[in-house]
């Protein structure tokens, strides 16, 4: 396939089966923005090695990749055994991400009851499912932060009168339709206001160390024309001080019981800063991605210490287009790489989901537990 | 002058008058960690070029470096209209260092009641007897700092018993010795307790977008052989989250009659998270610092909007040790780039000044008020 064949509408599909059956096609994230690079992967020693090492990203991408990888599974060996060794290798491939687990374990309610000549159609559409559902999830979180983006935006032009500008959004890493299989979460509301025309502006956290934000988030909207500037992670205490930021957006990888937010390293201090600047901080969420197993998330959940390297180098592109890694330390320096930190459910405004806007507190999560057999589809709302 | 003869002690010297007076030496700190790059001033205009392009940075070095400009300006052309050129000149290289406006007017000071005949060797003095006080302040504010640390490792081995480990001690940005005449402000202490014997371990921001927590504190401290780990600006309040930061300890541009801090951006963050945390935050300020002018740091210091470009692009050595300029971003991405925020007062557990520890309050700062003929020397120091 050509690259060209991938321009892809703003809401992105970073992820699609081959019409064949007997592989997926990804972008493969780490040459952006330098590069729109195609990876066609067909094993699950492919599909682990592109989540681990990060060719894609994102909790929910993670989650409808992995499932996929069941699928070729499936299409190669369906055995018990083969089907669970390959269960458990593409487990560890991210330590951090619920959807993973998550996706994995509805896979397994698929194939297990099943004949293996059964398995590979099966696991194939369920795969299939999660994406679509993936897809609708974050259209409904689209929808109900358009709403939220509406009133904010009301409320700023009512604060500051005419010449009020645009709304002021910040973003922490990339919860774009990068990080998902179309949409985004985080990016979701921000592509429905621009397509309601609604006038906005996007901070995008460069976000240390692999500058998902820099990379990602600002190509995504670059290829939407949103109107976005990138800032150090330094910089956004600073911004909401000066009342340059109306409301923080960002995704999340884990949630807990009690509203923790697992989400990119550096989340919790901008949290923080609107905390104390008196900003909603909303957590655009997925409710695949609550986890009622866990409840005090700092205590709980356990937090990926990537490679140092990084840390200490970095990648980009020359005068002359071409992706180069340099260093930034002297050498034989020590770094160190969590790759998540925990924000309290305290600092958090609310959470957006496909079924609106829930409170980031226990009883009201506890209302969105996840049944046995997944998540219903959205659309039908509770009175929330 | 060989680099060799440049090798520093671990207290540093990045600064220094050339023997016969027709210049000065300095480290060209963009060239750090990579390469030792030592440069000869012989100019108001390679000094304003030094100060504005960052070869030399750090307020107190920043003082240093211009008074030793306008000292250069006397010996060049000492009319008044000259001298009143290069001082406006020099005022404008960098906006928001209070120590750069304070060594002016000191010089003024110096030559303005003079002859012009005699104004080159007063300011060679002059501008020597601030380095030299540089160094003096720096000194007492490591002996002040040292009790602290000592107190601080105290009380983690009562809390941990034994086993406790080495105090973990986070500091952003670099205030060590490249940034000042000496010793530096927030690494004196670190120095004076490593002298002692004392077990420490460093934190280092990396401080985007410039990196010099990377580049400049990552290098001082391996030559001075402190253990040290250069983390992501976005980790610290993961650390601190997790207990494995004892005390901040960061410099300072500017200080508040009130106590309000102006650092480098990001510094907020930081103080948000350690204030959330229950861990101290002190700032390493020289009494110079203290602009007794401003109330309010939010409202009345300007903060510097520096070159996009030092966000989208960065510097590092490749493979062959070759430094290379890479772009981060998108073509065509706008990026925003303030140099500083401000530490609200209520942040700061404590300023760790010359004249030893000293409440970020109004009523404590005000017993501190410049003379108006300059700062005493240390070593006297008030029952405080």
């Amino acid at each position: 396939m050509s690259q060209a064949d991938w321009e892809p509408p703003h809401t992105g599909r970073p992820l699609r089966a081959l019409p064949t059956c007997d592989g997926v096609e990804i972008i493969d994230q780490r040459a952006l923005p330098h590069e729109l690079r195609v990876a066609t992967l067909r094993t699950v020693e492919d599909i682990h090695t592109a989540i681990r090492a990060m060719w894609v990203r994102g909790a929910p991408l993670i989650g409808a990749t992995a499932a996929y990888g069941v699928a070729l599974q499936a299409q190669a060996d369906a055995s018990d055994g083969a089907m669970q060794a390959a269960t458990d290798h593409l487990a560890g491939a991210r330590p951090t991400a619920v959807n993973l687990a998550w996706a994995l374990a509805r896979l397994r309610r698929c194939w297990q009851p099943l004949m293996p000549a059964e398995r590979a159609a099966a696991c194939w559409a369920e795969a299939g499912a999660i994406a679509q559902e993936d897809l609708e999830v974050n259209a409904a979180i689209g929808r109900h932060g358009l709403r939220l983006l509406q009133s904010l935006a009301a409320r700023r032009a009512a604060e500051r009168g005419a010449g009020a500008g645009p709304l002021q959004i910040l973003t922490h890493c990339n919860a774009g339709w990068l990080a998902t299989v179309g949409w985004g979460t985080a990016t979701a509301p921000i592509y429905r206001a621009q397509a309601a025309g609604l006038p906005l502006h996007v901070w995008v956290d460069e976000t240390r160390p692999r500058n998902q934000g820099a990379s990602l988030t600002a190509w995504e909207l670059s290829q939407a024309g949103v109107p976005h500037t990138v800032v150090a992670d330094n910089a956004g205490g600073h911004l909401m001080q000066h009342r340059q930021v109306d409301v923080v957006i960002v995704g999340c990888d884990r949630v807990t019981a009690r509203g923790d937010v697992c989400n990119k390293i550096g989340t919790y201090l901008k949290a923080l800063a609107a905390h104390d600047n008196g900003i909603p901080f909303y957590v655009a969420m997925p409710l695949s991605t609550l986890d009622m197993g866990l409840d005090d998330g700092l205590a709980d959940i356990p937090i990926e210490e990537r490679n140092p390297r990084e840390v200490t180098h970095l990648s980009g592109a020359d005068a002359d287009g071409v992706v180069r890694e340099v260093c930034l330390v002297p050498p034989g320096t020590r770094a160190g790489n969590p790759a998540f930190d925990v924000t309290p459910a305290r600092l958090v405004t609310g959470l957006i989901t496909e079924h609106g806007l829930v409170a980031a507190r226990a009883d009201a999560l506890s209302r969105y537990a996840p049944p046995a057999d997944g998540w219903a589809a959205p659309g039908q709302e509770p009175a929330q």
